[in-house]
């Protein structure tokens, strides 16, 4: 049974890195000792080593080790013996490079959907919908194809951002590039607000958090969804 | 002689359609009756021949007429023939995907290389750097490549913002995604505010308009350039 979080940051405004997660995932991983770290978004000016450290000094603090993949020889071994497994944020279009490159992007979606338990944020969460299309990240390589998990039957928006009323800056705003999505795409694509995540059980697919979340479908209007919104049969 | 505007923005807060620009573009088209608009990039909502009636109207008030490249049959011939060549803004994967599609990208560049006089705007600037590997546009479509027209030796990044320090805002800022993009990549990057423009005379580069430009060189912090700096020597 699929077991996933998919949360929209790693980090609020004035947190420490994965903090406010915390008590969900201790009961997320409660059966796993150790899980295995993909750093390969990772952010700049970090090693997959130091990225790696980071993510386990949250997980230190709920008895779960952390092992990253990249200290594994094998990498496609490493996904198939995980306990449970948590892709951190950084660029996505280096994510999805680097999991064609290491030819595990099916294996995941694979291992992921028989029921190991997942993490994702921010990038490791835009991996987690059928394309890559609607992330916010800069190009900075040629990733050989824009599919991505396929864990969920739409697309996400992390770190989904309202328009600022007041702004005087022409360049488009989230929403109007969600909907240029749609001008050739008819995925729905949910915009997730910093503080929300998705809670994925089975077929069962809520809305967690505090905040609502921004629904968006082509050719509709964007309505706003409440917390513990049932997702289940969005597709 | 190259002689080629490359634009922030078509369009500033509270003015109209290239409005800011006309005196400017009154002297960079004077020799053109006709110049080919190319609406490839068009954004949401509106079809390619509304794009173009845009343009045309703007144009209209300096006694220039516009024709889109769709309304030929050929679109190579068009860009052969053209008097000057306008690129409009929009979203640059959806721009580079038809640019190639309609096998122009090449010729486009030759042509403009060749001395055609040509103005970029937004998606239409992005396209003169050596890739489009630094707009800030969603990946809507899979271009065949991310290299582009290359008609100067460095990338842009157009409708540049700086960080916002009071945002509450985990995701990245632009200077962070430009920063990640010089993680994987040499090419100098030249954040253009809304207002500034470059002008290409031959082989002389100009920061145009009134607003400082910020400059990224991998490994080094970034600097600010003043109005009317020389970016020749710049690759």
């Amino acid at each position: 049974m699929k077991s996933i979080i998919i949360a929209s940051t790693s980090t609020l405004h004035g947190g420490n890195y994965l903090e406010y997660l915390l008590p969900v995932l201790k009961s997320h991983f409660k059966n796993c000792k150790s899980i295995l770290f993909i750093p390969y978004a990772r952010p700049g000016g970090i090693s997959h080593d130091e990225y790696t450290q980071k993510a386990a000094q949250a997980f230190n603090s709920i008895n779960i080790t952390v092992k990253g993949i990249h200290e594994y020889e094998n990498p496609q071994e490493a996904v198939k013996n995980a306990e449970g497994i948590f892709t951190g944020g950084g660029n996505t279009f280096l994510l999805v490079t680097q999991l064609y490159k290491n030819n595990i992007m099916q294996l995941l979606s694979e291992t992921v959907k028989n029921g190991t338990p997942y993490l994702g944020s921010s990038a490791g969460s835009n991996i987690c919908g059928l394309s890559m299309q609607t992330t916010n990240d800069m190009p900075i390589i040629y990733p050989p194809s824009f599919q991505t998990l396929g864990l969920i039957p739409f697309n996400l928006n992390p770190h989904y951002l309202d328009a600022d009323l007041q702004s005087k800056h022409m360049g488009e705003t989230r929403e109007t590039r969600i909907k240029e999505f749609h001008a050739f795409n008819s995925i729905p694509v949910l915009g997730l607000r910093e503080g929300s995540w998705l809670e994925v059980k089975g077929d069962k697919i809520t809305l967690k958090g505090d905040l609502k979340a921004r629904l968006f479908k082509q050719n509709q209007t964007p309505e706003e969804l409440e917390a513990e919104s049932d997702l289940s049969d969005l597709k």
